[in-house]
């Protein structure tokens, strides 16, 4: 296991919100992520939600704009910000793109060069990253759910819908639902698995939301999803096609809260963080 | 009257998060402000508040960080978010410092070469601004109140201060109280207003919260201040300067509340951005 070294530590409603950093074993560098502690915290275990960014986000753009301790403290809930990708690992062209590459991870593990020595952040999410939390803070470690945004809404429903019981609730921001078809997803997909872009690869659906829920098995698992109505990213996302996906699903309860006026902001995120917290607190909490 | 051009406009919490530019008259140049718009404003006239940024801030700050537009949807308020000093304007050396010049208009009238031609920012946020605002949006004009973080909230206690009976409440976060005494305040004072740093300049002490408050004789002003016990500032914010000088004060009810474990930063800000605005609320819904 892996030190942890704190890089900054702001009191924040009541609790502490704190970065730090640690060598990654997955991802063979060092990473920044942010955990919120809430004043219960300091009294004994608390539940964990997970979030993840999205695409050119860090550690820090939630923590900042999301508004999301003020909950986490009436709550009593520990908050984890990863970082969306492997950072100064010098992979040529890692930096090219604003949607591949760092700050790109797409929460996959990659398995193409030059990509797959680092770019493993599924494991690094669903895995190493967990471990370290439940060995550093005060967590109850049944009690963990996950949510994200855009990149990183796609991250958070197909970690809970390959790690079955993993996580007790998902809830997403403007998801891409169906990345196999869409242009970020495929960019990314044919970069870290290979395959062609313009095709839909079927190696690719195992890391596709829309597929895996076809597939899925596991515990009952609630899903709420807010797509803003007037979201200028609505071609990548395709809630539709998750929404006919689960149709007949018996395992899977899906809620996608089509909001009229918002787009693909902070803003948008930071209007129903709230109604999210309180969608895992009730699985967190029963 | 100026036009106003609108350059971002998102949905927050129902109402509406835009920032606008326009050309200054007071400042002698093209000048960026925040303005929420809660849900309210569609139906009729609401009251408004203004908000002042610290050193180094420009809009944008608040706007993302705070998390105030939750509040002001409840509330039905409309806040506005200036800039901090002139911008663009090629004064040698305006960029040197991050706590003089560009970011750094402390809220005063420059009097002095080669500042006094634009940065008269006391006058475009008491003035020039309201009368803008006024214009363009649903307000209410007799109720108006201010509040700011740090140099800002130097800047809100002076307004309120000096322009007795415009404003109906003010607050303010980790505000310089004493600029007169500190070292940030000298070097300010001394570039716009003439005179020497490391004195107390007589002609001062009318942009001096703490010496203002000594001889306001206006309506009664209700001051609410948020003060972190860990702030690694407050030797630049002494608020208990203003402690003392408001002791014997008829009109000036100041209530300073040391916040334990509270640093300078927005999560500071963002944790008791609440409380400001029902402390406004109070004055501007009676």
């Amino acid at each position: 296991m892996s030190e942890i070294t704190l890089v900054s530590s702001n009191k924040s409603f009541g609790g502490w919100q704190k970065i730090y950093s640690h060598e990654s074993t997955e991802l063979q560098c060092r990473m920044n992520f942010g955990v919120y502690l809430p004043p219960q915290a300091e009294n004994g275990p608390v539940p964990v939600i997970y979030w993840l960014s999205g695409l050119t986000c860090t550690e820090a753009n939630f923590i900042q704009k999301a508004g999301a301790q003020k909950y986490a403290a009436e709550h009593g809930i520990i908050i984890v910000a990863p970082d969306t990708s492997p950072r100064g690992v010098n992979i040529p062209g890692e930096d090219d793109s604003w949607d591949f590459g760092s700050g790109a991870g797409f929460y996959v593990d990659a398995n193409q060069e030059p990509w797959k020595k680092h770019y493993k952040m599924f494991s690094y999410i669903t895995s190493e990253l967990p471990s370290l939390i439940n060995s550093k803070f005060p967590t109850i470690k049944d009690k963990q759910s996950i949510m994200g945004h855009s990149m990183g809404g796609h991250g958070a429903l197909i970690c809970a819908l390959k790690c079955q019981g993993q996580y007790k609730s998902v809830s997403a921001f403007a998801p891409i639902c169906n990345p196999v078809r869409s242009v970020w997803g495929q960019k990314a997909f044919a970069g870290y698995l290979g395959g062609k872009e313009g095709e839909e690869n079927n190696h690719w659906k195992v890391w596709d939301a829309t597929e895996l829920s076809k597939v899925y098995n596991g515990p009952p698992l609630d899903i709420l999803i807010d797509q803003g109505k007037d979201d200028s990213f609505m071609v990548e996302l395709q809630p539709e096609s998750l929404i006919a996906a689960v149709k007949d699903a018996e395992a899977l309860h899906v809620v996608v809260r089509m909001q009229e006026g918002y787009d693909h902001s902070y803003f948008f995120i930071a209007s129903f963080i709230e109604d999210h917290i309180k969608h895992h607190v009730k699985y967190l909490k029963s």
